[in-house]
């Protein structure tokens, strides 16, 4: 069975190399000059150790927002992570505020899709763009961010990847996100 | 703060007597005397030990299907777990199955209250019966069940209970339930 368990680990290992750490709203994050990408769930002492600055775990989960005529869509346009050209990286860890959590799944769903577009605009990117969501809200009620979404694309697409998550910022969803972290890698030479 | 986060252990000691442990569909959990309901996290040592028959471990979240109108109508419904009063005590603790999983929101949604009528069901037994449902998928990736929901009632409601678990096993929402359990307790006199 595939895991669905990701630990995001910032420090001297990994196949990432960290061009930047910048905090867009809240707390930032550590330097760290690699980026290490593991699956599976595995024992805090098998992490890089004294020479990690910060672990970030996450869970795949369901859907929570799209509807079925949306997954239809996204399913046919999306690409998987990993191609060979897609040497470009981005980790976004985001928390929402107490606010938003308290919404009812209606009015969570309505800001999410029928006012800020999120799906909508990310379908623009696809399939130059390739994503996944991470889970962290219900792991633990002592994570540091709800969500960690993990991009992956060719140098080619860098600016429509400024495009994508300048245009997320803007929405009305995103005040709701009261801590993002936004970090820059490129893959290991 | 308050913690989100619950533990239920089948063993020797805990506030409540067991009464019954009935597997609905699949696997049964082991016998136990008694339930111990804990609240927070706890070093996974600190449980009752060698005496522990089972522990299970969820966590409060948001609301995933109810919308505002029904959410105020619960809210102003819903009575509190542990009144004086309410000395029968239920753990159910359910697991879903993949093909539910990967429904889209809104086909979740229409199966669990347009089509099975899940809350309206349960709003017909309040304030009699309290519950609060843990959330156990996205706690790790090994999680025996899905979902713990733990109820409260008085001995005269015990009937209604009945019938309220009768009525919700009957559902569709219930054909995707791939194991469930049933524990009975009584508070310790």
């Amino acid at each position: 069975m595939t895991s669905r368990f990701f630990s995001f680990t910032g420090g001297t290992s990994g196949q990432w190399v960290v061009k930047s750490i910048r905090p867009v709203v809240g707390e930032t994050l550590e330097p760290a000059e690699r980026l290490s990408i593991v699956q599976g769930e595995s024992p805090a002492g098998d992490m890089a150790g004294a020479s990690a600055s910060w672990r970030l775990r996450g869970i795949t989960s369901n859907e929570r927002y799209i509807n079925a005529s949306e997954k239809v869509n996204l399913v046919a346009e999306q690409s998987g992570l990993g191609r060979p050209e897609a040497t470009c990286g981005a980790l976004i860890p985001i928390r929402k505020s107490a606010k938003w959590w308290t919404l009812s799944q209606d009015e969570r769903r309505a800001i999410f899709e029928e006012r800020s577009h999120h799906l909508q605009i990310g379908m623009r990117f696809l399939p130059a763009i390739a994503r996944r969501l991470h889970h962290c809200r219900d792991l633990s009620e002592h994570e540091p961010f709800d969500f960690l979404t993990w991009f992956d694309y060719a140098p080619e697409h860098a600016g429509a990847f400024e495009d994508l998550v300048m245009k997320l910022r803007e929405t009305e969803e995103w005040k709701y996100v009261d801590r993002e972290v936004d970090v820059r890698v490129v893959r290991a030479g």
